[in-house]
């Protein structure tokens, strides 16, 4: 079985030494924290998430949740007590404002421990991250009624909540869905419909669930123009706010699907279930997309969770299994064979998923902490921290899962025959991280949102922004032969995003299909670079810190040789994804559509 | 459920207009081969495994295969009589020698026809296909009596053949094996050790199995040099030679693992069984090795069938569902929704896999008429086939799962969460696909067989030649402005792969582990440009084929567009690859191996 240990010490070299946390503590947005709280608060969240969470992976994904005839759903054995064990020791509530019973801490500080939780089990962490996210949405659109009666037991885990989008015809186009919402007279509606695809749809771990739920109004317009979104309990409160009536409204199926067993992934019929509208009529999708943007950082961050998780068992592997002998001689002559550590190969697949988990970590954290900043401070720098957070989220969600997906299937290959073996837990790790890639909109989509939306932004302000930031960072980074090669291929890595920009800028007005081709591989330079662009802020801090004599220098220096292998194994793609792009749309638009078929 | 269609159209194409297998027809080797053979042989093998065998993939993966408390193992339902049909049609004896009841057919052709069995239903056909190589080990060392004794039912599909080489502790480092033969003192051996990852290693198919195991005799030289290989039959053959004594081994258990689960991979206990040797005493590696030379081609075909099958499944779907308008405007305005083929991604995605699995599909058929041409001819010409052989076995087995691997994903993605869905398959191709990056030699190992042996071979003769046919095919390429593109492109790989063979001899003697760290990419890089190579002959036979007045012009026209898409989207990346292997192995190796572990 795979064993896991939270990486705080990586958590805080990032928080502490590369985007400043501490030095923010007391500032505003940052009151509640203080710079000495970061140690403690990781290290018992990772001894929790480690020692109590992670045992639970595997046996729970291999029993799966059961559904009854009744329509109720079981979770794996234990699910429910350590629900309540998260739930009371409040690690889900760090970022919650301190009206709501939360600690007021920055979402920073949360999005680290919410990755602890991630890898620990994934499946079972999907039950309490929808609900932040619904939580998001109704705080920013709902009435104070609704807010009142649904958000402070939604904060506490008292109720979970869920996200009702898909339907079996409307997945990643919502303008065609057809559930509908229709006046009851007393301002609520009667929600009817079937979603598909609803993680943590029914369970067994609260006394309540809260659906968010996208439905057509009456005469409501056609397309994504005519969707409202509505808050449908599964148990109505009563007058006191506790769970009252049942609502007609049922997990129909739980989808038998790859991997994520221990999380219900519902088929949820709304047959006439009273439902309450959130914000306007109409304008369900913004109010979606509030939830969508926040659970958008958090899939990149179960992908990379997942790579954290299965590049620990590798490593450990690689220094347990003895398989052949080095090529330069046996390194320990007296044992059976020498350490798999030693082969070139397999320390390449090693040091790749290091180079992705780590820098993707940082990226992610930094991202996480502009959102913190996005809500602080003067219109400026809320403007420049929230354009960070809208150019770079498709990139965290999906070069994240990317990295989820490719680490966790090489640190299966480490493994060998025995990492096929579902006992080992290695396939596991490939089957949930899988997911991360397709849900909260395929990478795809990510990408088009990127190229299609992001970069047009406020007439290209964003990426500009970060071509200063990159440059700035490249200029300053002085001389140092540690980081030499780093810095000459981040700027020639970062001259090939510019090119790429440039081309788009050039030949997508002309032909938006030339946008559309090129928009993953547009997507992957920008994650090279801002990948980069953390490996090089981190590679000064390392060398920084080694200056400064450092007590932990064994750490140090292993940061400054990933990010050198970061350089010469990663960034080089810039050049040809470049290529790729500046092919432009001609041959793929040129096949007609029924060629692709195979007739035999 | 996915549906599957036999491609005997891209076959024929490959077979017959690419790499002129009608034209050697009679030829030494080829006596038994008609020109207008091949048509019909494929066809009605394409009817046979699409109709009979394709629509159990799904189920029989879902039931998986059962051991019962004494030992036996009942395989899913309909597999027996399935395994009945195929061999009583004669498929899996194509090329055996009609003295041996086959047909004399050339290797090449029932390679063509096991893809179709493969994407059918990849764990029902591995029960036929290791049997292939244990009876080429078998005819190439064993006695006469052994030969007459076993050969003809394993032949015939009366009897299947296993492999049995990994052990617990013993893996890819097969000097591990502790596996013991010890003389019986009437010419047989008693067997005792445990065998894992026994793919077929019992099944309820045949009336008995064959296993070819690896051990060691007494007083054997320590590593590899102490291998000798056993025939140990699962019922000793009597008198008539028909299943006699039971053996005394035994499958201890069916693994669990991530996919193939309709294939039984069994843990075997040999507690004295009765062997004999095969071959000589301590020379049981070599003679492993023809087999798994043999099952390393299979290997790659398993990866690049189950991409085809994937590949037929995402076009469909592409073409079958509607989800959000073309760029340019909405190309059926009557439909709610375009079809998912508009949109350039998808489009991208399913030409970057048909450009994987028809370029990996020529390739591999042409590897495996180089195996047929290096048994027959002048010595000369059988030395050239069989170095082409020797170099490409590792492109076709790590690059050809590679591919599988991603197409299988790829095509996943292009079904969003629908793919995730067990019940629509996608997610199985994934599953089954997996393993092929991992055994018969995991994929990093054939880049050390290629890199470390391969290219060293006779002073580099192999990749020499190699370097000429590719030379060759651009120079003869002429003017056509179709394939400008790809000869450009191509003629720029090659540049590549020569100097990155240059930098291999220049810097891998001084330190190996500088050809340990440039294996993958020298891989990859070669399996960039042989497949280039087999575009570019492709390209060419079908603008022949066009200005011939082809009447099935689309095809043509749909092959042209794949080789320019091949020539934009994959060989750019031949130089990045050349720039992460001239970094050579200083960064990977400086890494203390300890300082690769997590502590916190």
């Amino acid at each position: 079985m795979p064993t896991y240990t939270a990486p705080v010490r990586d958590t805080r070299f990032v928080l502490e030494q590369v985007i400043g946390l501490p030095e923010l503590a007391g500032k505003p947005g940052f009151e509640a924290l203080e710079a000495d709280m970061i140690e403690p608060i990781l290290e018992e969240a990772g001894r929790f998430f480690a020692e109590v969470v992670a045992p639970t992976n595997l046996p729970a994904d291999k029993e799966g949740c059961t559904r009854h005839e009744d329509g109720t759903v079981t979770t794996p054995a234990g699910f429910k007590a350590m629900y309540e064990q998260v739930r009371d020791a409040g690690w889900t509530t760090l970022a919650m404002p301190v009206e709501r019973g939360g600690q007021g801490l920055p979402g920073v500080l949360s999005f680290a421990v919410e990755e602890f939780m991630t890898s620990a089990n994934m499946a079972f962490g999907m039950y309490f991250g929808l609900t932040s996210g619904a939580i998001e949405a109704i705080e920013a659109r709902a009435s104070d009624e609704l807010r009142a009666l649904y958000v402070p037991k939604m904060a506490s885990g008292q109720w979970t909540g869920t996200m009702n989008l898909t339907e079996p015809h409307a997945g990643t186009d919502l303008g065609l869905l057809r559930t509908r919402a229709e006046p009851n007279g007393d301002g609520s509606f009667a929600v009817t419909g079937t979603k598909i695809f609803i993680s943590s749809g029914e369970h067994d771990l609260t006394e309540n669930i809260i659906h968010l739920v996208l439905a057509r109004t009456p005469d409501a317009p056609k397309g994504v123009k005519g969707i409202s979104m509505f808050i449908v309990p599964k148990f109505i409160p009563d007058a006191d706010g506790n769970p009252g009536q049942r609502n007609s409204l049922s997990c129909g199926s739980i989808e038998e699907k790859m991997g994520i067993h221990a999380n219900a992934t519902c088929v949820m019929n709304y047959d006439g279930a009273t439902g309450w509208l959130v914000g306007d009529e109409n304008k369900g999708l913004a109010a979606m997309f509030i939830m969508m943007n926040a659970a958008r950082l958090w899939v990149g961050l179960q992908g990379y969770s997942q790579a954290e998780n299965a590049y620990q068992n590798g490593a450990a592997y690689a220094l347990d299994r003895r398989q052949g002998r080095a090529l330069t001689g046996p390194t320990e002559p007296g044992e059976i064979a020498d350490q798999l550590i030693v082969h070139p190969d397999v320390r390449r697949l090693l040091l790749d998923s290091r180079a992705r988990v780590e820098g993707m970590r940082a990226l992610g954290l930094w991202v996480a902490l502009q959102a913190d900043l996005s809500r602080h401070g003067s219109e400026e720098d809320r403007a420049k921290a929230d354009d960070m957070v809208q150019l770079l989220t498709p990139i965290v969600k999906a070069i994240g899962t990317d990295i989820g997906m490719r680490v966790a299937c090489d640190m299966q290959q480490v493994w060998g025959g025995h990492g096929y073996i579902a006992e080992n837990g290695m396939e596991q790790f490939v089957r949930d991280a899988r997911i991360t890639q397709i849900y909260e909109g395929a990478n795809g989509v990510q990408a088009m949102d990127l190229v299609g939306r992001k970069l047009a932004m406020h007439g290209g302000r964003a990426i500009q922004t970060f071509f200063g930031m990159v440059d700035k960072e490249i200029a300053a980074a002085g001389e140092d032969e540690r980081f030499a090669t780093l810095k000459g291929a981040l700027a020639k890595a970062n001259g090939e995003l510019k090119a790429a920009s440039m081309w788009l800028m050039q030949n997508g007005p002309a032909n938006p299909n030339n946008i559309g081709s090129a928009a993953y591989h547009y997507m992957e330079i920008l994650g090279l670079v801002s990948m980069g662009w953390m490996w090089l802020r981190s590679a000064k801090s390392a060398a920084s810190a080694l200056a400064d004599g450092a007590d932990d220098a064994g750490f140090m220096e292993a940061k400054l040789i990933t990010a050198r292998h970061f350089a010469e194994s990663h960034l080089p793609e810039a050049g040809a994804l470049r290529r790729k792009l500046e092919a432009g749309a001609a041959t793929v638009m040129e096949m007609p559509a029924e060629a692709f078929a195979r007739n035999g």
